[in-house]
């Protein structure tokens, strides 16, 4: 008791809550009548004090803005103050006779949406006055000042602080009072639960025995987080409707909408509410323009709080923000109640994907295993190795290379024995059906989850009474008269037939909705609404095609950069991937002609490892660069809406980052060792350097060391690193700069209103970074894992860490965003499917070209005498008579291996120099390759019919 | 108005009149209120003549159900006509209060469903006695009066007349009056057009212009059929509802709903209307056990009237359903508007699929063109004919047969140019691309077709109204609880809160609909529920698991039954392909060792002519038989809904017509010639027959004969033979039998009331027997159209006579079908996608494998000296030297060309009797493979890419 009044002292001089001092009193007398009682207790004063409530401890904060304060104007107070008395009288009123106000409202309205296009005389009378002010701030003031009438208009209560203690940052709180909140969800049509409750049917007999066992067995893998009602008993939900109250248990209104669905109907209300300006269409623009800096919902608390009533947020903290719970499911009903649908789905999709990856990484260690426990009784690589076997090769590059003994390659074609075996390609089959069967149990917990959270059909009745309605509107094609000649249309279709108001309000309101308040994925962006004005205003007759549109010809020059950019991207990474190639090729031959013997022998590695490591660095700065890129050209773009924003976001982005971490790879998988000729007539790039070869044991094995360098580098830099450490820099770095003064941030932080702690959180940037590094972890897993069969154990440890990084990301580290509604992963969802097809496509040809798979095969049933794989080195060797080098070529030191040579070996399938036609291709080598593409054939067949394609 | 004095004391003391006597005087005195003056226009009176209407000459005879009469049982008339006096007594209170009715129907209803699984006592009351009665006959009258009685319940008005001018054939005329049509509307959700009518955009500018001199040039293709309004005009439609009747047009009631709606109303009241035996449902099953004979609505008129209104069904016959007409466009609105919309769709798809072939087939015989022009340029046929290369090919048969010049095979050589040409490449890609745009093509139409006839959403909103109320009932996955259970569940949470039932009355009735009177896809077969019914009762265990369902295990013998019989079938068509080969190999042997010479030359010719013959036969005959089976099949099987029966079905007929039709051709695709072996080493089928070889000019030729004769004898014999002559045939069967009097038809036909005529045509049987055809044909046009360019253009010669062909039929030789609705024509449309990917693999074959495409193309870049085809012939022929022929298979006849021949020639690359491993498959082989198999890879790569796949 003492408190609050201290607070209300406390505050009452400064020029802050002057302004809300009416304000403030009213409500106090207006909500005292009903909540004397409760406003007693001491528990309500902390929580006000901490910054949850408004300063009369009842209203709830349900969203907060932020903007810049240099100094308070002293001169405006009067002014101001009187308007919010008017304001405050529409709202009272508002109170009074809602069914009048709404009709009053509609008008307005309609009114609104009819003196659009022309100029905005309507807004005076609402207290914005037109006059220009001196300076960008006031400019700044005046619009915030319109903009917050305006939403006091729309019924929302507002509280100022502009006295905080952070200088230089003032604070609007929102409140949503219960008519509005019911009003805006029976127009978001939000579905609600009813008192009936109904039980899910349980499984009979057997089943259920074996069920409950397993669910008694993974009991402790179960977060903690109490339900409050019993699992198999489910709330009938219904679509709230004001005229229906009676079907919803309204005893706690305070309780009945929780805090992210107040949060995001406030913020649909904000983003709905237009200001003078023509193009500048809700906070969205006046965020972009700079005259509020934030708008966020706030934290239900504090993580260290230490309260008896736990916080969903510390619950959070607690059962999933924390790698001791690793192991545990993801409270996923807990996050999509703190967090909304779209974040919980993402959240389930990445636990589903996660817990996929285990058997897939069991069967990838088995794989793996499996190769390490044949290494020895594999044939090929004993020939290779057995001493007796003196093969001579050619040498590996000109001049100062030497000729060599294949045994000197034993360790290398052993190692690669462990990646390319038949058990590599049973389990690149094995992972097609993986992703397929991955892609089906998304769909079903899916949909699951749209049950269980009530989505079920919330996009079909928008579509519903669209079509029920709206029918001429939709096939007008023409989405601008749809918007506002539509509405006319449909009134007056509504009240010609006498039918009243009511009678079809549900309907009506949906239309409305549809037409002028439509959701936030259907309404024009602000770029977009600027642009089409600029068009409009540029053009001498503005007579006649007021509403105007951006067509295609206003469009192509961002189309042609567009794709000029995309291109030009694409050919960067193409010239990098080939630069680090010259650099494996002209280091190698430098490090050849090195006379100390310790640096020739290491000659391999060092390359290798040094390009994959320039290849890792260039694909980690690539992708900022990028990311960068890709959002450039679609701003340049102007898409109409958010939706198609996001998407044509998502989609350049995906195409550029995939394009650049999967080059270098394909090269290697593909066009390495296969562009070197023959020795006596190599290929030489500048015509100097000869064409890199693979190792011996095929390319299998550099794919392999280069998915893997890619791969996990990516992962422990890019995901790990970056993600931890900049935010944490970002933080610091704002810290120090609102900072400026010198007492402790310890003290401070108790002292901190809510909205305060969460204004030094980061902002939430959407979803796309956290999918964007999956989907690309997907490619990784799904792509090359004939070649690698660890990747899905190394995806599935990056993933445990991964989910409580995020979690932990969320919960603490994040602005709380607003919740929004979505049915499924949207875009992601093709561009899995997309990889996973590719997926097909690539293991096909990586086991039937880079792997030995298909020559031994062949070898086996086609040539070898005795069915056994006996000779099949020797088979795959071809001959070369050294004379025929060509002059300055041949090796400087011919007595290296001690021995004068005269035939030397080389990797291909070619005619001997004994035949008729010397070092043609050779008949086995048309046969190995007919059956390579065969496989190709069979393979894509197959997995098109497990319907992947 | 003398005649229908005449007709009235005619009828009067019939026993069939004596029972309607009351009820029909009744209606006279209630109807006559309001039409007294309409009754007196001679018009009517004439209408009602042709028995288009009731006796009264008021009441439209929407549906009309027939029935055999032994002879009238007096005995039984006194109760039966008080019986009826109290179902009238009924349907006069429903008219006085309909919504008190209706409180009592629902709650009537609701006892019907708690009462229906324990027994039927609530039906004594309802005045259908549980007595049985002695006799067949008996039983099927008693069943009768009982579902008349509670047709009448219903609301329906119903007329017997069993004094018809065919003997032994009752008749139930059945009328809808006003407000059971309008109720049942609001339950079927039907959408009218509103008065409100709005413009549709029209293009503006420079297309405005272009369309409209299209739409001038076209104009003469448009059939005669005035449209009422103009065609910008559009009616808003809305789903209809008895609260917003102000928003309807209803000054005309008559003509509201038009006659096809009204037909389906009655006929939806027909179908759920129960009977006393809980395992019969409706009408379905009453035709099932012969109680009823036929139920069928009424055509509008007749087709040769000369009365001045014109009936539409006689100007569809004079606009469409006529050979003059053919290059028109279809009246597709009038066929909606007539036979409703599946059907409507069905022809609007077959117009579609005509229009498409034409650019196919102009096309197609360009390229047929192109292949003639440059037979003379073709430089390997030219080889061929030359008389200087004189190539001795090797025998064709053992023994008999004896060397051959290849000049000799010079015209098929040449024939065989005509078929494979790089024309025939191109084709083929564009043929691809064709069906690819089809399909798109088809569904715009259809988006637009539901679009004018107002489909949009009507699934939609079932889908709607089932997740806002029944969202608890779709989760047991156990729809029989659904439907009873589910039904209480719905009803006392609705009445538990108190809520007003009118308050949730749309969303009651459709959930009522939904779960009592749910639509004919979603109702469970009666066949189903017997069977149900069997299970139940042959369980002891009665008492807890009432409500039962079909389980795996029941369904297990005739899921083996299914699979079984399908190899079976299968195995058949196989089995007698290689018969088909078999009499080919045999015949030919036979004929060769013919000592007449003419009979030698003619071999060729006559062997493949027959063979063909043969097949085509085969296939008519089996086509018949797999119907048959796969009905059979489908039957055992016991599919819950019509839905998932005609799905199961078409499934199966289409597997078996489809494997029957192309097997043939796909061995000689792919496998003739192929099994062939070498000179020397001949494979031998029955240690005595070759394996049949293709001529020289490759099996493209004889696969184009094969299709040709199969698809043009399908066409012809079974399309347009049997859909004529049969139903002709049968027609003139029935009306032989029923005549049995002496009096002539014509005079007979003009005294015949509407509905005795129409007794005489043949019942509806549905769709699928089309669509069938339809895409078989499809499948000759897109499947092997590498080597037949012309089947388009038989294609589309074919289709022009089938739309007519199957409008007479639906228009003067079917009963009017029930109309019924439809967004879209089902799984034909996954049947041809299936079909249209099929087709890309096969073609990608049929060019890379059958045609000789791939090795002139391998021979002029890899092999030739010069770059062109010159010794492209020669190259493909390998060496044999006629030693290493086997004992007793050389030629007897060696000098037969009139020199020694050492050195034969045959068609395969092998190496040559010199090399060091003489016959062994040569370099060139696999070289021509895996350029075979690299260009199906990039062919089949290309489509998927179109989207196709």
């Amino acid at each position: 008791m003492t408190e609050e009044a201290e607070v209300g002292v406390d505050l009452s001089p400064t020029s802050g809550s002057e302004q809300q001092a009416p304000h403030f009193l009213q409500d106090v007398i207006f909500h005292g009548k009903f909540k004397l009682l409760k406003s007693l207790t001491p528990e309500e004063n902390t929580q006000c004090q901490h910054g949850l409530y408004f300063h009369d401890g009842q209203r709830r904060v349900d969203y907060v803005l932020t903007y810049h304060v240099k100094k308070p104007a002293t001169g405006r107070t009067s002014r101001q103050s009187t308007h919010l008395l008017t304001e405050n009288a529409v709202a009272r009123s508002l109170r009074r006779g809602r069914n009048e106000h709404l009709r009053h409202h509609k008008k307005q309205k309609a009114r609104d949406s009819s003196t659009l296009p022309s100029s905005p005389v309507a807004d005076v009378e609402l207290g914005c006055p037109a006059e220009t002010v001196n300076g960008q701030e006031d400019h700044k003031m005046f619009r915030r000042e319109e903009f917050e009438g305006k939403l006091r208009d729309m019924g929302l209560e507002l509280e100022k602080d502009e006295d905080t203690k952070i200088a230089g940052v003032g604070f609007v709180k929102i409140h949503a009072p219960w008519n509005i909140l019911c009003r805006e969800a029976e127009l978001m049509k939000l579905k609600m639960p009813t008192k009936k409750v109904y039980e899910v049917k349980q499984l009979s007999g057997v089943v259920e025995k074996i069920s409950s066992l397993i669910s008694k067995v993974v009991e402790p893998l179960h977060p903690h987080v109490e339900e409050h009602q019993p699992k198999n008993i489910k709330h009938l939900s219904h679509t709230f409707s004001r005229e229906k109250q009676h079907l919803f248990d309204l005893s706690d209104k305070d309780y009945f909408f929780d805090s992210k669905t107040k949060s995001s109907i406030v913020f649909e209300i904000l983003k709905r509410t237009k200001c003078k300006a023509k193009y500048s269409m809700g906070i969205t623009s006046l965020l972009g323009s700079g005259v509020y800096t934030a708008a966020y919902p706030l934290h239900d608390g504090d993580i260290n709080e230490e309260s008896a009533v736990p916080n969903d947020r510390k619950l959070l903290y607690e059962e999933w923000a924390n790698y001791s719970v690793f192991y545990k499911y993801q409270p996923i009903g807990l996050i999509r109640k703190y967090f909304g649908e779209k974040i919980g789905l993402y959240f389930a999709w990445l636990g589903l994907y996660t817990q996929m990856l285990i058997p897939a990484s069991l069967v990838g260690v088995i794989v793996f295993l499996y190769g390490c426990a044949t290494v020895d009784d594999n044939l090929p690589s004993m020939e290779i190795c057995h001493p007796k076997n003196n093969i001579t090769m050619c040498p590996l590059c000109d001049r100062v290379c030497s000729y060599w003994k294949l045994s000197t390659a034993c360790g290398t074609a052993r190692a690669s024995h462990l990646f390319d075996n038949p058990a590599t390609v049973f389990f690149s089959i094995f992972m097609a059906l993986w992703a397929a069967m991955f892609m089906e149990h998304w769909k079903r917990r899916q949909m699951r989850l749209n049950y269980e959270w009530d989505l079920t059909g919330f996009e079909d009745e928008e579509h519903f009474c669209c079509c029920c309605c709206c029918q001429p509107l939709i096939i007008t094609h023409h989405t601008r008269l749809w918007y506002f000649k539509g509405y006319w249309q449909l009134e007056s279709f509504f009240y010609l037939h006498g039918a009243h108001i009511h009678q079809f309000h549900l309907c009506f309101t949906v239309a409305v909705r549809h037409l002028c308040l439509c959701p936030s994925q259907d309404h024009p962006r602000a770029e977009y609404e600027f642009r089409v004005m600029q068009k409009t205003l540029s053009k001498d007759q503005k007579s006649h095609h007021k509403i105007e549109k951006l067509t295609c010809r206003d469009r192509l020059p961002a189309y042609m950069t567009n794709i000029v950019m995309m291109l030009l991207m694409i050919g960067v990474t193409f010239a990098i991937v080939f630069g680090v190639i010259l650099y494996r090729i002209s280091t190698k031959a430098a490090l050849h002609m090195s006379s100390n013997p310790v640096t020739r022998s290491h000659v391999q590695l060092t390359v290798k490892t040094t390009a994959a490591i320039i290849n890792l660095v260039v694909i980690l700065i690539l992708d900022e660069v990028y990311g960068a890129v890709a959002r450039w050209l679609t701003v340049l773009e102007v898409p109409k809406t958010d939706k198609s924003f996001e998407e044509r976001l998502i989609f350049k982005t995906f195409i550029l980052k995939f394009v650049n971490a999967f080059t270098p790879i394909i090269y290697i998988a593909f066009f390495r060792g296969r562009l070197v000729g023959r020795p006596g007539s190599y290929l030489y790039v500048f015509e100097s350097y000869r064409m890199e070869e693979c190792a011996h044991g095929g390319c299998l094995m550099e794919l392999c060391i280069q998915l893997s360098i890619t791969m996990l580098g990516k992962q422990l830099i890019q995901n790990n690193l970056f993600e931890i450490g900049v935010p944490k820099l970002k933080k610091l770095i704002r810290y120090i700069r609102s900072k400026q003064g010198a007492f402790q941030e310890e003290e401070r932080q108790k002292k901190l209103q809510r909205y305060e702690t969460d204004h030094f959180l980061e902002p939430f940037a959407g979803l796309t970074p956290e999918y964007m590094e999956m989907i690309i972890q997907f490619g990784f897993v799904t792509l090359f894992v004939a070649s690698f069969p660890l990747a899905p154990l190394f995806a599935l440890l990056n993933n445990i860490i991964e989910i409580r990084l995020d979690a932990k990301k969320f919960v603490s580290e994040l602005r709380r965003p607003v919740a929004a509604r979505a049915k499924d992963i949207g875009i992601w969802y093709n561009l899995l499917r997309g990889v996973a097809n590719v997926a097909v496509i690539i293991n096909a040809f990586v086991i039937s070209f880079t792997s030995d798979f298909i020559p031994r095969m062949v070898y086996q049933y086609m040539y070898s005498p005795d069915g056994s794989m006996h000779g099949f080195v020797n088979h795959t060797l071809s001959y070369f008579n050294v004379s025929h080098f060509q002059e300055g070529k041949e090796a400087r030191d011919p007595l290296h291996l001690g021995y004068h040579v005269e035939m030397c070996r080389y990797k291909d399938y070619r005619e001997p120099p004994w035949s008729a036609t010397p070092y043609e291709i050779s008949k086995e080598f048309w046969a190995v390759l007919a059956v390579r593409l065969a496989f190709v054939i069979v393979f894509q067949g197959n997995h098109s019919r497990y319907g992947l394609q």
